[in-house]
């Protein structure tokens, strides 16, 4: 019975984030789930607006993902790239020629006057996909990462040009004061049963969702119980910098650390049964293999969660 | 003797004068030719500032150009053009693969402050060619054509996306007052010993350049030799919207319609061998074979034209 299934929203930002939301999208009807993609990546480059967390989510949603990068298109060709090259240009950010089409499609709509989240699901019904796919905001936000080598980096720059390696002093959110959550995300938040925070970079990826003037309000307004699901698995991250920021800023790289984040905001949360863990105070906890290569991972670690979630909602939220 | 060669500046759109243009640069030092383009169909196209006539002529100069089409690159492919035809865009402008790595870096470049002169130099350089290119001004002008059908339109919205079948009821240059002349192209122009008004639309393409304030003082003012060449040939537009335009405003469809266009700013006038036709009074006259399908027959034009401007300038301009 559909009636069965709980309204999920999960937040995510590029890489472990959107593989969970493609095993819930697995697991649940379409019309069950939302997704809230982190924007603070977002930026302008050539004249094009450039959005790499909603891109990899459209493009892994859509099934045309390059899985061995996890992000771009399958099969995709570097024309309009190689071609830059040769005109001068240092091509530091890959646009495939496939690629390209989204960011001229979303750019002409921008133009237009189209928002974001408009955007979001013109680019989302175009490719066939049915969930709902919800920017964190329609407001320009601007994820810039403080680095001690190399002063304040817009995060591509810090992130595909230096390829993350200079170390982050801090991470601030330019405009973040000023947006608003969209009309669409407001209620999603309020018809949720379950939200979910993607195991993506917490202080990259889903502070800044969380950070959007409203959102951790109203996911504690919600009736809906707030599971995290680990970044961390096997004492490491799977991809990207969350290990080394965490090194770096001196924390230990353990799943609590990452719940002790979320602390006052979660429910739940889900570590890997790689890692030792000890529930913290006041934060129901679960160990489960959270590695997520195939899609078949993908289902099974979004069925944990659901049949976890599933748990909790006997029980009334605290 | 490079010293034998004059100064040489043609005034181009994008089909016939670029022609031209490139039979000029087979005929002459690069140093001694300048090609000033027509930029007032220059337009914004999904974030991206494209330029028809310039990249027409880089193409052209280059040796990439697509000949059968007379625009884009010979052998580019269309994989972002397809792609965005599936994401709902309609895609009536042909952006090659190739070709948009131009719109990309020029657009990069001009939002980082470069003027269009800049950029078209180093457009230029990239490409290897060494004849110098200057937009007819760094101002932004918009030719509008007022339509009988659809109102006011855009030039590409007229010429591409309504195959310039619309009726045409006036032409006008929005920006055009406020638009200022290079310094590169006063001094190019203060330089020059031959002036040529290339065969491109009189209209469409060589009346925008024309309008720009002060250009026309400043053809005036040179000492050089003004030689307009026909669009008309064999009673017939060699491509394009001419012949309509002609029709359309009751214009006979003669080189002497083109040269009485022109009257006041040109010494002389090269009409095709093709029409019967009679020197306007004031204005030399030369009949020649003007079609220029292969290099050698641009080659052959151009020097049809460097010759008679030599015997010109034998005599001092009166």
């Amino acid at each position: 019975m559909v009636s069965d299934y709980p309204n999920v929203v999960i937040l995510v930002g590029g890489s472990g984030g959107v593989k969970l939301a493609h095993g819930l999208a697995l697991a649940l009807p379409p019309e069950k789930l939302t997704v809230v993609v982190n924007t603070g990546d977002d930026f302008w480059h050539y004249g094009l607006r450039i959005c790499p967390d909603l891109d990899t989510l459209l493009y892994t949603l859509s099934g045309q993902v390059n899985r061995e990068h996890g992000w771009g298109i399958s099969g995709d060709t570097t024309v309009a790239l190689n071609t830059l090259r040769t005109l001068g240009d240092d091509t530091w950010f890959t646009l495939g020629d496939r690629d390209l089409a989204t960011h001229l499609r979303r750019t002409q709509l921008w133009h237009e006057g189209h928002t974001l989240t408009q955007i979001a699901g013109m680019l989302g019904a175009a490719l066939g996909i049915e969930s709902r796919i919800l920017p964190m905001t329609d407001s320009p936000v601007a994820t810039i990462v403080e680095t001690a080598e190399l002063g304040d980096l817009p995060f591509q720059t810090y992130f595909v040009r230096h390829r993350w390696q200079p170390t982050v002093r801090a991470v601030r959110y330019d405009g973040i004061e000023a947006a608003r959550l969209s009309p669409e995300l407001v209620a999603a938040l309020q018809d949720a049963n379950v939200i979910i925070l993607g195991p993506s970079n917490p202080w990259l990826s889903i502070d800044p969702i969380l950070a959007v003037p409203g959102m951790r309000e109203a996911i504690r307004a919600s009736r809906a119980h707030c599971i995290a699901v680990t970044p961390i698995v096997g004492g490491d991250a799977v991809k990207g910098p969350t290990a080394r920021l965490m090194r770096d800023w001196g924390l230990a790289l353990e799943p609590q650390t990452i719940a002790d984040h979320y602390a006052g905001l979660i429910d739940g949360f889900v570590a890997d049964q790689r890692d030792e863990s000890t529930a913290p105070d006041g934060i129901a906890w679960l160990t489960a293999d959270t590695m997520m290569t195939t899609d078949e991972d993908r289902l099974r670690v979004a069925r944990v969660v659901l049949d976890w979630a599933a748990d909790f909602s006997r029980a009334p939220r605290t």
